[in-house]
């Protein structure tokens, strides 16, 4: 196919494409001359995946390109997840270098109940620190026992993202298998994200009176619980 | 405290607290003379949530203004948390309408599937959709059955959501109250993101022997199950 046809299949502007081209996201098509260039359908893949990593996982060019140069080698999924865990921006800002360090203890402290091994190196290490610091600053410190509960929890998504990697634990089609891992990671994170927030409005619906003042309880008769 | 103080407390710059008492984010202070105003505690207080919102949240200006207002009324929890729910930003692009239309049987077959109450107009609706056909089209599509184990832990986090904000419910400080619940929902979503890539990490290494090339099963003595 065309760049033409390239953009309409993607929705992406030529001159988009023409920049991931000149980047190195996105490899070379098939010259035919000195006006036409084929591309084929791994460029639409290719083409989406990077529109996927750059609109809604929220990575640079170059970070892309850092988990784009991971799925073309021939890696293990632990090593694909390790090349996308530290590209990605990590969710919280870990830069107040002081304060985050006054949260280590407790980061270590939860890593040591749940067992859980964490390479020392982890960007998410600090992320966490940094994340609860601000809660901290905010009134709403964290004590490794509230954290447990949510640990857990993640503990179990986890176990269902790994169980989607075994779902394409096809040999054949590392590149494949790459793309899935960089999906687990960032792209269900916001669905994951948005399914949190449906639940917390239909848990407040179903607590206490107060979470809806103009309905008394026993004028209710389809409350739960 | 002068806003030389204020600014040193909170990290930030004086021209940014300007900035905030212009936008109506931060109540003035009390003005003693041409070229004296003091602040308090309770400035310190919302300049930190204001810099959570913003930096951390990723909330517009526009944006937290419309939380803090909330904020100021004596809502109800479920309120609050709808006001938030819909001045955050939503965390997938829900522009493409007729694609994303598409997901939509599917988002209510999961909503009916969970027995979950949501708002028609509740902004989350679109987003699972836009998420789901993110992930559909780079062949990673979601069905039903494999999204509700993954909406039942996020009913569970919910769940623990509303236990802490249950925590403070101290009526004479509402204030605190709607705080809490911009922060469980804006603050902790992060957080919530750091521990599944932390517990992704541990899962990996736990796994199939493809996980850690290098090292045989036999070899670890360690291992986990």
């Amino acid at each position: 196919m065309k760049i033409s046809d390239l953009s309409r299949l993607t929705g992406t502007p030529i001159g988009t494409i023409k920049y991931y081209l000149r980047e190195g996201l996105l490899p070379p098509g098939r010259s035919l001359g000195a006006t036409l260039t084929l591309y084929g359908d791994e460029h639409v893949r290719r083409l989406r995946l990077i529109r996927a990593l750059t609109a809604r996982g929220g990575l640079s060019i170059a970070a892309t390109r850092e988990v784009l140069a991971a799925m073309d080698q021939p890696l293990d999924p632990l090593s694909t997840l390790g090349v996308v865990h530290y590209a990605l921006p990590v969710p919280v800002d870990a830069a107040e270098t002081d304060a985050v360090d006054e949260q280590t203890p407790q980061v270590d402290e939860l890593l040591r109940a749940m067992g859980w091994e964490i390479s020392e190196t982890s960007p998410h290490r600090r992320a966490l620190a940094a994340g609860l610091m601000d809660l901290s600053r905010l009134g709403m410190a964290f004590g490794t026992e509230d954290l447990l509960p949510y640990a857990e929890l993640a503990a179990a998504a986890a176990r269902l993202d790994l169980d989607l990697l075994d779902g394409v634990d096809d040999l054949d089609d590392r590149l494949r298998l790459a793309e899935h891992a960089a999906m687990v990671v960032l792209l269900l994170e916001p669905v994951l994200a948005v399914l949190r927030r449906l639940a917390q409005e239909d848990e407040t619906r179903h607590r206490k009176p107060w979470a809806r003042p103009e309905v008394r309880p026993e004028a209710r008769p389809e409350a739960r619980g």
